[in-house]
């Protein structure tokens, strides 16, 4: 509370996900307040052959 | 914009999905508008015993 | 079985939402099998102050 | 109807899993009514680099 | 950790929410382990017009 | 891609949200790379009586 879901397509690394949760805790509780023990983070690692973006799969994209 | 998260049990072919994604997008900018480049679709592929419906887990299931 | 959630910006009609659970519901059997009835949808409608493209709200945008 | 989405970090055993859908599904049931068939659950395994609190993954707390 | 969402159709009341988180939360606890504090539950008030089984939205059924 | 929901209690101003939407778009396109044009952020005003922590609602709570 506030609870962040992210969904990105997989291959982002340990280090940038560590990176990224560490930064939008603290824009989290700079702007809304609270304290970082609020914020719930859950990464949701996307196969590229689970998204698709104007009727094609990212497996077909570029 | 719009943004179509589905959850469906694990096994279905890419085939399917991109036909799946093909058709959803289409059907999606003839009934809201806006262009296919809009529609992100997002698929998530659900083990059986992680898919429960009448108290039972899917592997308990036929 | 499968769900498929839908997040689109509010202000849809109660037609256009029969039309594309409807379209929906059509694609889904027919791409992925099972019964009409197994089709689940939820629709979720989205303030423009509450969705965010590039790093604005859709209040802001056009 | 209703749906139950469940985030959990990975590791529990079937014998949990199955356990826990037939006691929501009785709850459920005894609290809201409906019949059993009607509950739908959809359980995830987290990953443990995929959840951060306080701004730190799981990894590396505790 | 763990995370419950809850899709239900609107017009429960306050007290059988009340009822649900408390039941939850402590099958959750005996099931899984933990404290009652690491239980999160967050429910979405789903109207009629935005849910929709065997394609048709529950505002046409029964 | 990324897609980010933030869940939070009701009550944030647009201004907080047009700060945490820019400041999020901001540190996804440093970490994680691409264009702030590919990041979405969707935003759920939770209302008290439908989040729950420790078994309680937060209507009961504080």
């Amino acid at each position: 509370m506030p609870t962040y879901c992210v969904e990105m397509i997989e291959g982002r690394t340990v280090e940038q996900k560590k990176k990224l949760v560490e930064e939008i805790t603290r824009v989290s509780v700079e702007v809304l307040g609270g304290t970082p023990e609020m914020v719930d983070i859950l990464i949701t690692d996307v196969k590229r052959e689970n998204w698709a973006t104007g009727g094609k799969l990212w497996t077909e994209r570029s």
